[in-house]
């Protein structure tokens, strides 16, 4: 994430991963949520907040989910229903379960399925938000598979040279193993920018930049212009200009909303009305490696490209050269050990919800 | 395509595409490949220009192909062999065929697969160029699934902040039927800008695109730039700079590295010392729509989605809203009508092969 979205260090609170994990857990459960389901969505959030993915974890997401169960909209207790299946496939319906806590069933399913036939895709419709889509690739990677997972919903993105919202943030992710180096992990929103990151600048005081929102009749601002008016903006795609490929971002939204809601059975996003809480359609694919090439053999050659990727002589005013998902396990490890940063804001809501579903506090690390 | 690219009109011969078609074919086959073989590349290359993807139909490609089969790396006959399989997948090795003439085989069995399983999905190593990989996801389209094409090969593209190139173009499409509507076709490379096109502006003589590549240091050049010195930059990924989302481009150039190269048992492409001609690595992928939801709903929905989407109000000083597919469906009906638009030295290229192999020349349309 780019320094400009984080939070001045004076008010950042360190704070206890378990504790995070442990509060977060007993917040669901008062909501409704079965115990074991509960500490799979707090697991979903703290992992987003350990691998340094604020748009996603606690900041932005709790205050959100927690409101969310209790406007009724979402069902703590969901059936989720198979609607149509074949030995590579499923189609789910989610019954308005929260994403972050059906996710895991979607994709232990395409994994079962990968398994068998050599790769399984399990759709999702009438889901909650699912947070950081990245986790549940992740999952597939932990199990030595790849893991793909996008979600599509929202119409606050325009198609290029548009002049209406039609798109949601439409994410993408993908998460392949390795042998000794981080794995793969790759998410990102097909705009721009994150909707949820005009959030975190508006929290932590930082411009947007050029090319990252049109203003209300779809012409992209390229210049810095300050958040405040959150809701005076259209979301462009990656690109943000024509010119500067905001084509190619358009399609692979697109490709997200054709793969996540029309195979899921949904009418398009921008059709649909269910409400916001429960309108996401989601979509999990897992690869068995060992159905196409020799595991070790995979992990010895992702060793070898992620290597030589780091080890790339970076260009001039630049210290290294990244891979996604490295940053993310280095985040992990130092955040395990020293705490998660969470903005003093943040810790205040959580203090005020503890005590009101005594639940557990959150513990300074 | 942006209209720089776009050859002058006193430049332009139109050649109806029936005799572009035959002439491809009678060429192919003097190289010694068979005649049904030799019938299907014709077709990728003529849908390719019919479509107006002017960087990889016979312009850039045809003179390319026919010197790579001249000095005997490519594989006219080549023996393709499945390498492992499942229900739901297969690792196929090309044994050298040019992947145009290949592209297809891999494109039949995915489908054959989700017609048994839902999905099926099959890689591809040692293969030539693949040409414009959305033709291939276009196959599946053409018949009522969602087709998926990648090709992974090339270092020619810098990862973020690096400046060494360690990528190729590394493009993925998409392909999705409708109803009524142009069906979705969306086929970009993930670098900012294929390298073919660099070859078109240099004809056309249309200069590069501030954010499109890097100098020889990897720094993004963000001034408009001749392109005379072809072979003196570096590509950059989607976004072009770091702020602008060069780092979403370098990771779905890496997913198609990992679904390309990783998962067909190849080297990672920055390793691998095939000659170049036979070095790329495919993926083809179709969904079996019916196995996830109701074929004719999946097409109500998409031509509900994509009449929107193009008659969306556009932004101000833009005439209207595209979606990938539109103009490319727009263009065939018009260069079937009236002739495919070559440039005059393109012509004087068949001309010269015709006489040379005495194949049927191309005809005025």
């Amino acid at each position: 994430m780019l320094e400009r979205f984080k939070p001045k260090v004076e008010d950042v609170v360190r704070i206890d991963s378990e504790s995070l994990r442990a509060s977060v857990a007993a917040i669901f459960e008062k909501m409704g949520v079965p115990p074991e389901t509960a500490a799979d969505g707090a697991d979903v959030l703290t992992m987003t907040d350990l691998r340094a993915v604020e748009s996603h974890g606690v900041s932005n997401m709790m205050r959100v989910y927690v409101q969310q169960f209790r406007d009724g909209i979402l069902n703590p207790t969901p059936d989720i229903k198979i609607v149509k299946e074949m030995p590579g496939t499923a189609t789910l319906d989610a019954d308005r379960g929260l994403g972050i806590l059906v996710g895991r069933h979607g994709m232990n399913l395409a994994m079962q399925k990968a398994k068998e036939v050599g790769f399984g895709v399990v759709t999702m419709s009438r889901s909650g938000h699912l947070g950081a889509v990245g986790h549940f690739s992740m999952i597939a990677a932990q199990n030595d598979m790849i893991g793909m997972c996008i979600t599509a919903g929202g119409t606050s993105v325009v198609p290029t040279f548009g002049g209406e919202g039609r798109l949601g943030a439409n994410p993408i992710s993908i998460a392949a193993p390795a042998k000794n180096e981080a794995p793969v992990l790759f998410d990102v929103a097909t705009s721009a920018v994150a909707m949820n990151k005009i959030q975190l600048a508006r929290r932590v005081g930082a411009d947007l930049l050029p090319g990252w929102v049109a203003d209300m009749e779809g012409t992209p601002q390229m210049q810095d212009t300050p958040p405040n008016d959150y809701g005076g903006f259209l979301g462009l795609t990656i690109g943000g200009t024509r010119e500067q490929g905001s084509h190619k971002g358009y399609g692979f939204s697109l490709m997200v909303e054709v793969l996540g809601a029309m195979l899921s059975g949904s009418v398009p996003s921008m059709f649909d009305e269910t409400p916001r809480e429960s309108m996401f359609k989601n979509y999990f694919a897992a690869y068995n490696i060992e159905a196409f090439t020799d595991l070790d053999t995979f992990k010895a050659n992702m060793d070898q490209m992620l290597g030589t990727l780091k080890n790339t002589k970076p260009a001039p005013g630049h210290d290294r050269v990244l891979y996604p998902g490295l940053t993310e396990s280095e985040d992990e490890r130092d955040r395990r050990a020293n705490g998660i940063p969470l903005h003093k804001e943040v810790v205040e809501w959580f203090e005020g919800i503890s005590e009101e579903l005594s639940t557990p506090a959150l513990v300074r690390a």
